[in-house]
């Protein structure tokens, strides 16, 4: 072997995502170096303090000049502030260096780097951990956070086969296993399956907060509503970001599932039993499914 | 002390619901012998042979002779099977028994007892306790499954104090925490924190299964999604008996939901961005602030 698998590695943006993937490339001696970059001065240096980066800026122009291949940027930044990270990118980066990201919606990273570059650059893969934590914030990093999780990557027809082959191999060195797709299934994938579920979160707390009329009414909530509604104490900015980039997808499996309520509203109201047996019959048959193989994949991971 | 707080503990059907008030008094001495009546004589078996009954029959009727003043009969089948078992105890049971029973919906039982007795009688003392599992059966009985839960007792103008005292004391054996409250803010109360969670997690998994029309979208679900889609995975007869029973107050919170996540649908389309966050940001406050009174509430317990 000759050496780590990465030279620098540059995390834009250190909080949850950006900084567990920073330290589990440290810890697992993945990469010479850890650059971090925060607007933020504060964030530089609670991210050295707490040894998640070995050095940190407030600009990648002031690493610019020393990057080349071998070294790896990955945009950890809030979805709707891409696009401005990917204009200094295309200002001051050599196209030797390998880009990813980790923004959970990925059309509207593709749209960002269309308008900044005129299309995709080949050393641009585009990416999705699918992990994370309803903590948020450098002081949550992990550098356990991707082991076991899946890293859904959606290269394009023009990406290169050597970064897509480098970021695959970053993944893979924290645990992760990595998967791929289209960009547009990605985004209707997540938009089902972690979207979806995030507004039906924070709109049902809402509804008791504010319209059930009843003060009281957390006080009597159990254990049962705290883990059905934890993911409602997700960040709201990120949140905010994720509806308006993935708006089309979110609209359509918000209209799917409103439909399917509404359906299910009527057989309660006319007694329909057979009806409600049949969807909570079904219901439970997928997620009990769903839960054997997360089980099952989980125990061939051990074996292997 | 004059020995245990209860003679003999009847438990009309064996559940989890049942099972584990069994098995947790008999486990605290908290009473003489406890009795099992099932349907099934399989039930009956497994109840014994789990040690979860001392003996246990397929009916009532074979224990009315023995029962008086200080023991206890906890109806814990269905919601929906409660009268046929009232009719019963109506038939066969001393006055001096004390009633009481474990389901989710009270206003459906009050008016079980009053079809069967005119009234409800001031033996009978309605409850219900926040507990439970995904899992269900006599072999998911827990004797700690009540401890530090809240039991709800809907205590009516003509109940009688002594019944009421000896099933407040009976809960307490186990480790719960009794409040009071009316029938109708109780069925509001879980018709809004328990009920419909159920009836929206049903639904979610359903659209994802039935309707999004992706027969792979459940391979890309992650460890949050299982979380959020737990309750889907409960018993669906129950379910469907719950529905019908707190029928009213499901569709009226139903309602609230399906107007609170329209809104902010439309929010969405519209890109209005402070609205999005506002409510983002005011649902996690609520959230985080119910997290909060239950670890308060667990602490408090501890020094206690």
């Amino acid at each position: 072997m000759s050496g780590p698998l990465i030279n620098k590695f540059v995390v834009v943006g250190i909080g949850l995502i950006g900084g567990s993937l920073a330290t589990g490339l440290k810890q697992r001696g993945a990469c010479r170096e850890v650059i971090g970059i925060s607007r933020t001065p504060q964030s530089c240096a609670d991210a050295i303090s707490h040894g998640v980066v070995d050095r940190a800026y407030t600009s990648l122009r002031e690493v610019a000049s020393e990057l080349g291949k071998g070294d790896i940027i990955f945009i950890a930044v809030p979805t709707l502030a891409v696009t401005a990270v990917l204009k200094e990118i295309q200002e001051v980066i050599d196209p030797a260096v390998t880009l990813t990201d980790g923004a959970s919606v990925k059309g509207s990273v593709q749209k960002a780097a269309e308008s900044v570059f005129g299309k995709v650059p080949a050393q641009f893969i585009l990416g999705h951990p699918i992990a994370g934590s309803e903590k948020s914030g450098v002081t949550a990093a992990n550098p356990n956070l991707y082991e076991h999780h899946r890293v859904i990557l959606t290269p394009l027809e023009n990406s290169s086969p050597e970064h897509l082959q480098q970021v695959t191999a970053m993944w893979q060195a924290v645990g992760a296993e990595v998967l791929s797709m289209s960009v547009e299934e990605h985004d209707q994938v997540l938009g089902a399956t972690s979207h979806l579920p995030h507004v039906i979160a924070y709109s049902l707390v809402d509804t008791l907060a504010q319209d059930i009329g009843n003060p009281n009414i957390f006080r009597y909530a159990a254990g049962g509503f705290r883990d059905f509604t934890r993911i409602a104490s997700s960040d709201p900015v990120m949140w905010h970001d994720i509806m308006r980039a993935n708006k089309a997808a979110i609209l359509a499996s918000m209209d799917l599932f409103i439909d399917n309520l509404s359906r299910l509203r009527a057989s309660i109201e006319h007694e329909d039993s057979e009806q409600l047996l049949r969807v909570f019959s079904r219901a439970k048959e997928a997620r009990d499914d769903f839960t054997q193989m997360l089980a099952q994949r989980a125990v061939h991971k051990r074996l292997n």
